[in-house]
């Protein structure tokens, strides 16, 4: 059977990222594309609960049904899922992003929310992003790496909750491919503090992402050395080496 | 010196669970609160970029001082740290939440969303989310849980990038506390298909929490059986296990 495909972005359903993904992954099978009206960066995995939502169907692109959610990259899976798609997709994939979702950027990433979603419903599922944040950015040299992980994941799979965060250095020349580890790292904020026309203060966010320490298998350290790093993420957060001390603490008294 | 500890949470600077948190841990410290102004449910890791954030005082508590911000609960602690406290707080704590954040809701949970950016942050967190989505539910035998298990995060710290998911069930006598693994779970959404004034279509999320399976040392299992769960959280969501797989996969070819 012919392979349904389920894409969706945060950038919005107008964003270039959103249509080079289509281009590429359109002769994988049956493509459906259901995103957000809007550009949703920094929504990680927020859902919309107190306020309606609008699916709007738009015109095809090559024969591709697209739809838009007036809510978050989740909502547009949760929506497609339901109203759209009349079967489980075979695959969910979330971008192309513009900007990196590297290190710990997948716990505010609305394009690895897309991901995580297809790893709770237990459907293979991907995020990619370009480290380029230039909407205008060609991703035309992206195509045969991401065809060749798409492929991959459909043809072996995942394991149960799990997906894949895939980010592509924004060079011409791409040395390859690393599996690698999520980075740790930070962002050290300091808001810019500003004077509105009424003379009342008001703040912008603005942050400088820090790493911990730039291991050699670690998804930073590839990127930094031009290669696509895949990290593999499963959604249990349980940091099971820490539970026995908890439980000795905890037994103290 | 005197313990610095920073409250948040993501029903609003003015929800009962935030006070009753308050009253909790006011003698354990200096206690500062930066809360969102508005319930922020739902709205899990998000950042507030593309808009300005405002920071208001407002009176004190007890003598404590509280500031609202008009933004999410991530937002909050990122101005906390660098526009209210003076130094790094030696714990930061999200809630009293009104409704359940086990199992896989931490990647939905604003109040998880709190202890997370600790956890980045390498400060000790909790959130403390109830079982009861009753804003009028009376949470005042919590008090000596919350307290002990703060003392002890307090005195023991946590692991670097850890923090705590606890969770109360909305029982009068509860059982005890037991450390737990995180659940496995999924939301079944069927959105509800409305008809506005104007005879257009519209949707309203509405969804139903389904188990994988309830393991004995699930978070889950603790709290059917009236015990609180803690679950210690790090935010590494690298699948280990599966990156020799996956290079061998990739090398293939």
């Amino acid at each position: 059977m012919e392979k349904l495909i389920l894409l969706s972005n945060d950038d919005g359903i107008d964003a270039p990222g959103l249509q080079y993904l289509i281009s590429f992954v359109k002769d994988l099978g049956k493509v459906v594309v259901v995103a957000p009206t809007q550009g949703m960066s920094g929504m990680s995995h927020a859902v919309t609960i107190e306020s309606p939502l609008r699916l709007k169907k738009h015109n095809t692109i090559d024969n591709i049904e697209r739809y838009s959610v007036n809510g978050t990259p989740v909502d547009c899976v949760k929506m497609a899922m339901d109203k759209v798609l009349n079967r489980k997709p075979d695959i969910i994939i979330g971008g192309i992003n513009h900007g990196a979702n590297s290190s710990v950027n997948i716990l505010y990433s609305g394009t690895m929310a897309i991901a995580i979603e297809g790893a709770m419903l237990n459907i293979p599922a991907i995020g990619f992003s370009s480290l380029s944040y230039d909407l205008a950015y060609n991703m035309s040299h992206y195509e045969d790496w991401i065809k060749k992980i798409v492929r991959k994941t459909i043809d072996n799979g995942l394991p149960e909750s799990t997906c894949l965060n895939v980010n592509l250095p924004a060079e011409e020349t791409i040395n390859g491919i690393q599996i690698c580890n999520q980075s740790m790292g930070f962002w050290e904020e300091s808001f810019d503090e500003r004077i509105d026309t009424h003379k009342k203060p008001y703040f912008w966010l603005r942050g400088k992402f820090n790493l911990y320490e730039k291991e050699k298998d670690s998804d930073e350290f590839a990127l930094e050395n031009n290669f696509i790093s895949i990290v593999p993420v499963k959604i249990d957060l349980t940091h099971h080496a820490y539970i026995e001390t908890l439980r000795k603490q905890y037994k103290e008294e």
